[in-house]
């Protein structure tokens, strides 16, 4: 069994699972485009049913736009074209014909989305529209890609909200950060920070963004997600209005939030694995249990047969479960599906049948414990909750630990080196910080990450430590992906 | 309250409630590409997860792949590059930079797909292989488009299964047929017959084409999914072998199976409306039932306090429920949810508070009948599952009544302008009938479905209703979209 050493060296780790485990194949013929297999793909689209099911439930209702968007709809507000206009695929042509106007691959919706949204937003009632999307989108990367990280095509959820004030739009803000709080946070035990973005790092239109960072083993922060303030940036170029109850017509503000699907999958396996393999979350994970019969001269019929019932069990009560009857030794099934990360084997000998018993290990510390076969499904299922929890509580504890604070240069290079998200006092996350930003990044290799989402959290007296003049906040500087 | 005349002009019904039931919007100004509205997209949504359940429940495994494809793949199976090439939309370029080889959008997956499966199989323990991908393809139609039926955007599942030997091909077959009769069928309520498709009109690369066809209202069917029997034609040219247990090298024998989702959805609004509007399948509906209170001077509190009630107790059930409090009187809230397809409203007024009752209403006939409060939650289920069979019985009795036979040439023009299925003695499906096929086609501007899937049957001295020569078997004559 080969094992690979994740906290030695996680980028290593990071491919090798991701082939071992059959997870993406990057042989794929177009440079930044992989394949997501079925190992993966199962989990992500459970992801994206609870993360679909919590916006519904908050409002939001799907819809379908088109992959393609006209070039001049793109270029109607400056900043985002600016900013996207040199990441685009361009569709020119069909068939033999060549196209009137080309079309982008959309690289976000926004100038899909918000022509629409100027038809069918008319009057007050109409608002608060809440519509998402689940599903791709196109960005000529020219960076070094990393499978589900930074690729060409990227899974996600756009949601684009639609309010009649300002107000309205900053709640929908603080709502997208409770979303994630549930998902991303709860169900699938991942920590996060939310930060404003400095200025020089926002969504090409937007007024300010809003960021979601966990951080990676390697002591690399990962967005997976963001929401914008788009103000009236958008509303204004597209023409999207309505008549207000006092008679006067005016634009929508608007607010749109993109959970990074592929990404979050990408900080799950990456939080959870361990040298071993994955580890995949109970609730989550393809197969659930897996059972291991212990063949040993001519029991083979015997302990298929007791399996068998005990399977029988485990899918009445909705377990997903496994038998793996097939003729490898016992070793080199539990090597295998521990590199898949099934959360619970149960393993079956001789003795068990004669006891009427089951030995059920954990995937995570593999800790072992005699059962009896009654009451496999409810302990399998006690078993796995448990395991999830109490890994979910120490990759909480992880990153919570690696949140430190520096007063100097000096004090936040030693621990960014380190692998650490560092409060540190700064000038201004506003325009006027960029110089102090620059000298941060050439020297430190480091990012701004922000100031914290919804905190006032402001030095008092303290001196950015850069430029060493009055800090107007703390940020938060990491390295990143 | 504005009706439309289904069965009197079922295409200007079509574009009517496309429009008022909000359910695609055509003004996207891309030619042939819609925006689908959340009425819609949440019920497709709520399809694709039985379509995907069904699958998985087959052994089927969902994977991603991505949207384009080198032109050198696409090229490599003759016959397919022939069918294809001038459907393709070409990406050129990438921000400022012409790529060096074009890419594809999609119009169907093969080429990207099976490169890699030549990669993943090499024994014949990887078989058989059966995944499926959820999403878009684009093909430049050159006919005219209509909404979810003909667009150069559709939504659909691909799977494409690979197997040691030709029988394990077939029996996949026979596996699609019996997924879409349980999916389409059972739960989809949409009736259709499976033929086997002429020589001349299968898919392009295939050995051979099932096309599953469904009649609309106007008497025209519609191909809602496909099913090839792809044999070797594509394993050849992409090198997908397996070591066989005989220790042979052999080429797989693969299949691909096509539901198109929007056109399932497309023949379920089609064939469950009415003249008033929608008429939402219980288990799909967004808004299964809907509650409306009949306000009367000043009982808003006591009717919306008893409303809540009410609702709360179907919430608990798991219905989804609407509470329409709004300002609009009783009669513009009926025909705006009856337009909508809210399978069940529930009215409340003084007499019910006062009873203790509500009165339920079915969205198809319109009957009422009085239940008390406690058991509305109940009632609301059965009511609902109980409309949904009896139209689906009606559903399936009218495709059954259409279908008919002819043994004459003047006998099959009189069925085929009653907007019938035609069953007819034909000299054969094979590359020989095309003669005849050419002048059906051009006489009565009518297509040849092909004969019934599974069945063997032959007419016994039986005389082709074109040429009148010997029939081989009976094939279906119809007008299609």
């Amino acid at each position: 069994m080969v094992q690979m050493g994740k906290n030695k060296d996680f980028s290593e780790w990071y491919s090798w699972i991701l082939k071992e485990a059959e997870l993406v194949d990057i042989r794929y013929n177009v440079k930044g485009f992989a394949v997501i297999r079925p190992w993966a793909m199962s989990v992500m689209k459970r992801m994206y049913s609870v993360y679909e099911a919590e916006l519904d439930a908050k409002g939001h209702s799907p819809m379908h736009f088109p992959a393609v968007i006209p070039e001049s709809n793109l270029t109607k507000e400056e900043e985002h074209i600016k900013g996207f206009g040199g990441d685009v695929f361009w569709v020119e042509k069909a068939g033999e014909n060549r196209l009137e106007e080309r079309l982008a691959l959309r690289p976000t919706s926004e100038t899909a989305m918000y022509p629409m949204y100027a038809l069918w937003i008319n009057g007050r009632k109409d608002l608060p529209m809440k519509y998402y999307q689940s599903g791709t989108v196109w960005r000529y990367e020219t960076k070094a890609t990393r499978p589900l990280i930074r690729g060409r095509e990227f899974l996600w959820i756009e949601a684009h909200c639609a309010f009649p004030t300002k107000e309205d739009a900053e709640a929908q803000l603080a709502e997208d950060k409770g979303i994630a709080e549930t998902v991303i946070g709860d169900v699938f035990g991942i920590p996060f920070l939310v930060f404003q973005r400095p200025q020089w790092d926002k969504f090409a239109g937007a007024e300010d963004t809003y960021a979601f960072d966990t951080l990676m083993p390697d002591g690399k922060v990962l967005q997976i997600a963001t929401t914008h303030m788009l103000g009236q940036n958008f509303s204004k170029p597209f023409g999207v209005k309505f008549s207000d109850t006092d008679g006067q017509e005016k634009h929508v503000w608007q607010t749109c939030y993109g959970p990074g699907m592929a990404r979050i999958y990408a900080a799950l396996i990456s939080h959870y694995g361990d040298d071993k393999g994955l580890i995949y979350h109970y609730d989550l994970s393809p197969i659930q249990a897996v059972i291991v019969p212990i063949y040993k001269g001519e029991n083979k019929a015997r302990l298929d047969n007791y399996a068998e019932g005990i399977m029988r069990m485990l899918k009445e009560k909705g377990i997903r479960t496994h038998y793996d009857s097939t003729d490898n030794t016992p070793g080199f099934k539990y090597n295998q599906w521990e590199l898949k990360g099934v959360p619970i084997r149960l393993e079956i000998g001789e003795r068990e049948v004669d006891a009427n018993t089951v030995v059920l290990v954990y995937r995570d510390n593999r800790d072992k414990r005699t059962i009896s076969s009654e009451s496999a499904a409810t302990e399998v299922e006690e078993a796995g909750k448990a395991m999830f929890e109490r890994m979910k509580a120490a990759a909480f504890d992880r990153m919570r630990n690696a949140i430190d604070q520096a007063e100097t240069k000096d004090e936040l290079r030693i621990k960014i080196d380190e692998g650490r998200i560092v409060r540190v006092p700064f000038c201004s996350i506003g325009p006027e910080g960029k110089p102090c930003y620059d000298i941060l990044k050439s020297e430190l290799v480091a990012e701004v990450r922000g100031s914290l989402f919804g905190s006032r959290d402001r030095p008092n007296g303290g001196k950015c430590v850069i430029c060493g003049n009055e800090a107007n906040e703390y940020a938060y500087v990491a390295r990143q992906y």
